[in-house]
């Protein structure tokens, strides 16, 4: 290796995301939503004015940041926007967490959290799940950085409860404890009314699930005042323009139409709990989902023998080669067309291999 | 101060950019185009697949590297793109200045390097441009880190020549040595194919200027496909999906239209030059700018005076309050009709003066 590469970052070489784009695919492999966007969306997008692309950005995204505001009951202080929710919650944090005490996330859960702590050199641990894969109050009653909780968690579908949440908030006055909530709005539950009431809660929610716009990259975060205004200290100090003049327009659009979110979502949700109920009938287990996907196991065939069969038939789920889950799987909630398909194809995997 | 903030990153307080937007303005503060997107943008944006939003984007973002791959004469392997020439620089810097020793930048150059370095704790030096505003070779001759050199500079417009840029190059083989073309199509030169010539360099450019979609925040480095790995294993390391879909279909689109770029550029260019003359017949001075601004100090006028006359009529301009540079304005070329209101103003505010 020659002197220039010696002075080359040192990462975990990359494995890429399966992007499969096969005319006949079933694509259950990745979250997104079945369903495309708002008719809003679309008729701002014809109505937008190109000429404006030849000037930046408004640099705090007003007009989204007041419609997100209006639409959560906040006020605009307290709303934070950025480029997905991956890019809100590496600023919060390179905000937040800067006490040189490790932060505290569980072992199983969303996997960029360990990927940015090491990137802005947070220290952290990672408490184990529970059998159930829930998260054990103990763990986190303990002195630390901050906590980071996905809820409902990723990838087990699983969401803690309000209470849960409360005793881990009041334990730890002095962190910051982010709830990310990109799967929240197929759950039933939010803990955006805690941000009234806490001063060190910071809920992230995204644009990229519920609101079938992962393609436009919108995220946003919301907690009190104090801690939207260091966030927005901290990225303004490097980067002014982070969100297409776009992403602003197509955001606002999106958030206009709230009945189309509320009937896309019940249908998810729906299909959801069919394909529950299908899926205990094969024989997989899971714990209760409350996400737009469910982590299961069957009690008999392998996850990697299923996921490859599935794969065969151009049908794409994830699989994890992790401690604990690698006997999941875990199964994006598409169109009621298409988890039929799914379900009748793991019917005839699991057919053949208890022959 | 509560112990919760005492964890709060650090960072200098952000002064926000001016972003005017009066019916009447003549916007020359942020060196954005006067003309708008190719008409090509325009047709892209009617034609975009509005369900496509549902799916997150193409990690690699292979269809803009590839039409930038075709333009630019270079491989798909030897281009990066990013949010933005911002983003990429950010990725350049963590990703190829990881040595411990100082980098070297200009005193006087884009204000970004050093807050960049900061954030990543990277050590750096600021070696003061001569009284001319080039830089002097022999500083950057000595053991270093790695190098950035925004050519044409900014805010001072000036370009250094192809010789200079080479010989800072093989003077240091064993680091990388960024050169930022945010400017660089309104120059007449671009230090691309010294990146087929040595594998420590990477060349900088944006969509923002030349291409008219600052809005868009399109950005991309060219440079040997070594170079380009190492800074897409970083990004993708913590950020799968920086770009929205449609920065990519819209780059694509931008690109395809060779005549538009180069009839506006030519036309900014032309613009450029007039307003030096008559700027000279108005007694200011400046260096021999390369970019579409110009950076000019008057023999009797005190540039706040200038500045602060000119906002008064609407007329936005930029004025540095750092050493050095703090008696000169920076004027963006906007349209001739925008220049000519311009050019009367000061006519009018100089004659005021000297009365």
């Amino acid at each position: 290796m020659s002197r220039l590469e010696d002075n080359f970052r040192k990462v975990e070489p990359y494995v890429p995301g399966e992007q499969p784009n096969l005319p006949d695919m079933v694509k259950l492999n990745t979250n997104e939503n079945p369903y495309p966007p708002s008719p809003k969306v679309a008729e701002a997008l014809q109505k937008f004015e190109l000429d404006s692309l030849r000037l930046y950005p408004d640099p705090a995204s007003t007009d989204l940041v007041n419609a997100l505001a209006e639409r959560y009951h906040v006020q605009a202080d307290q709303v934070y926007t950025g480029v997905g929710s991956d890019d809100v919650l590496a600023i919060a944090f390179l905000t937040f967490f800067n006490s040189g005490k490790p932060i505290l996330f569980p072992d199983i859960t969303y996997s960029f959290y360990d990927v940015w702590a090491e990137l802005f050199q947070i220290p952290y641990e990672r408490p184990a799940l529970d059998d159930a894969f829930a998260l054990r109050l103990e763990d986190y009653q303990c002195e630390n950085g901050g906590i980071v909780i996905a809820n409902p968690n990723a990838p087990t579908g699983i969401r803690q409860s309000e209470e849960f949440l409360r005793a881990v908030i009041e334990a730890n006055p002095n962190v910051v404890v982010i709830i990310d909530e990109a799967y929240a709005d197929f759950s039933g539950y939010t803990a955006l009314p805690l941000v009234d009431e806490y001063e060190n809660v910071v809920v992230v929610q995204t644009f990229s699930k519920s609101r079938s716009m992962a393609g436009m990259r919108i995220g946003h975060a919301i907690g009190n005042a104090k801690l939207i205004k260091a966030m927005n200290d901290v990225r303004y100090s490097f980067n002014s323009y982070p969100m297409t003049r776009l992403s602003v327009a197509l955001g606002v659009a999106a958030l206009s139409d709230q009945d189309y979110f509320e009937e896309t979502t019940a249908k998810i949700v729906a299909t959801r709990e069919r394909t529950k109920q299908a899926l205990t009938e094969l024989g997989f287990t899971f714990g209760d989902s409350m996400t737009n996907f469910i982590f299961a196991t069957h009690k008999t065939v392998p996850a990697t023998h299923l996921f490859e069969e599935l794969r065969k038939q151009h049908i794409f789920v994830r699989h994890f080669s992790s401690p604990r889950i690698d006997n999941y799987l875990r199964i994006s909630i598409g169109t009621d067309a298409e988890m039929d398909r799914f379900l009748a194809a793991v019917q005839e995997i699991i057919a053949q291999w208890d022959k």
